[in-house]
């Protein structure tokens, strides 16, 4: 089959790959459209020394089903969580399966992804597609998913005032998540075209030098930069929660005295909820057309992640 | 009067400072006792820089009321909360007193401390002492109440398993109210003498080396230093919580990306809330006879402070 490979931080076509072999629990895809994410930008420079077939926002055909699944999978539409988990440790014992500690993490960790015509996965990590919902829509079901992760988290907090730092690709569908939970949200952006995309949502944009000190109960950092966080911090009041959406490339200094002073809590956030990212399409309340910049055939590889890697891109789409 | 001043790191015993007037809806304090926290051995070494009388910790009998304050709390057994909130800015109409942004900090930020026979504070700071509550008892309400904060920053998160690491002063403290709480409770212990101290609890001690990684659900981290933050935060199960019940004095660099993974929570905590403390004492929940090393005269205050200096110290109280 045709996939996209990456060895030593570097990505090729190759088209000598087997179609992977479905085992029994799993299901064969045959995938439809995949998506480029800051995560697939951050495996090419080394992050989570990945080797094998990237990529992990994905459609997908079920194309055959193994031993001990429904056959009536067969030809539905679906999308797969990313962690792939095992059932059997302590954390799947608490139902946690996204932090399964020996799960493997399409096109990150220990499984192939879906820059590929084909990929294996794990049955109960299926979510079926409902017809309404196109494939240019689907691909955003897992960065979506990662966005309403945000809100499931500050449930049980008591917050009015937040503020986003990052308006990019996740930072696009975090502003639409929060835009619909009635609060006061401003967001920190630094391109004109992020700043466009968010005009139609009921939410303020500022630069970064109009931030407020102290201002805000709830501050999100969706840069992935040291600086991002830090304007984040400085944006919280006291016994405010700091969302950490982002992988940091290199550790990162922070002066936690402040943080012990003013009772700030830090929170990290990753994987979330794909039936909120699946209702919230279906039922039009979250827009993502215009957040696609590009689609390419796999063969178009280069000039795809070219294009992503611009000053301001949004997603660019591998129809593999 | 008499008092301890602290200036440019220097710690003497001066007899000519005026005896602080009293202000309308301020109360005049004679101090009948006071301890020696943590905190006062960091301003020793610069932490906030303060200069002037240092001293959180005490239990005073009012003898002068200002205008505007109720003369029958005249004779009045009290201990005062250690941030004197100006009750106008943002975080006092939010009733979040003890992070008032114009406060004072009684003996640590623009305030007098209380190694003094005499200190002036604001009335609707106080609170009374019942009568079942001795001197020596009283002493301990502000660090129990600090203690009492993290029960109150949890309330809202599910959690079976706790860590504690560190059994010194403030450790000991968290260590008994956390066992009220009827939780599963790890205690790391450097000191033999501190693992003698919890042995009527119910939790069970440790030592660094038998960590478990990923074990807990929350890991406190009362050493102030940066090795046992990090002890802590590797104790961590995936979305656990790590309090920070420490000034750490130096900047800490944390591996962020670590903490986005796995969602761990990372919150600050510091001042609790008076009465829960009070009303622990009053009902014999909590023992602290047990903690007191020794106490000084004010003219012994050398003494008191190397004494409180050593290794494995616990509490050392200052009669003024």
């Amino acid at each position: 089959m045709k996939a996209l490979y990456l060895d030593s931080r570097e990505l090729t076509l190759r088209c000598d790959l087997q179609a992977p072999s479905v085992g029994s629990e799993e299901v064969l895809l045959k995938v439809l459209l995949a998506g480029i994410c800051g995560t697939d930008l951050a495996l090419l420079s080394g992050y989570a020394d990945f080797n094998g077939v990237p990529g992990h926002e994905f459609v997908a055909m079920v194309i055959e089903t193994g031993d001990g699944v429904d056959d009536g999978l067969n030809g539905k539409r679906v999308v797969a969580e990313i962690n792939q988990w095992c059932g059997e440790c302590n954390q799947c014992a608490r139902k946690q399966y996204s932090h399964c500690l020996s799960r493997r993490v399409i096109g990150i960790r220990d499984h192939q992804g879906c820059f590929a015509e084909y990929l294996v996965v794990k049955a109960n990590t299926l979510h079926i597609i409902p017809d309404c919902i196109d494939d240019r829509q689907a691909v955003f079901i897992e960065p979506l998913a990662a966005a309403f992760r945000i809100v499931e988290q500050l449930q049980s907090h008591h917050y009015q005032d937040l503020m986003l730092v990052g308006a990019g690709r996740l930072g696009q569908l975090i502003a639409r998540v929060i835009a619909l939970q009635k609060k006061r949200l401003t967001v920190v952006v630094r391109h004109d075209r992020h700043r466009k995309l968010l005009q139609h949502l009921p939410l303020t944009c500022i630069e970064e030098e109009d931030v407020d000190v102290k201002s805000v109960d709830v501050a999100i950092d969706a840069t992935g930069r040291e600086s991002g966080l830090m304007l984040a911090l400085s944006a919280l009041r006291p016994q405010g929660v700091c969302v950490m959406k982002s992988s940091y490339s290199l550790p990162v200094t922070v002066d936690l005295t402040q943080l012990v002073i003013d009772e700030i809590m830090l929170m990290g956030s990753r994987c979330g909820p794909f039936e909120s990212a699946i209702e919230a399409l279906a039922t039009g309340l979250i827009e993502t057309e215009s957040l696609i910049d590009a689609t390419y055939s796999i063969d178009g590889h280069q000039a795809a992640f070219e294009q992503v890697k611009q000053k301001g891109a949004m997603k660019v789409l591998i129809k593999p």
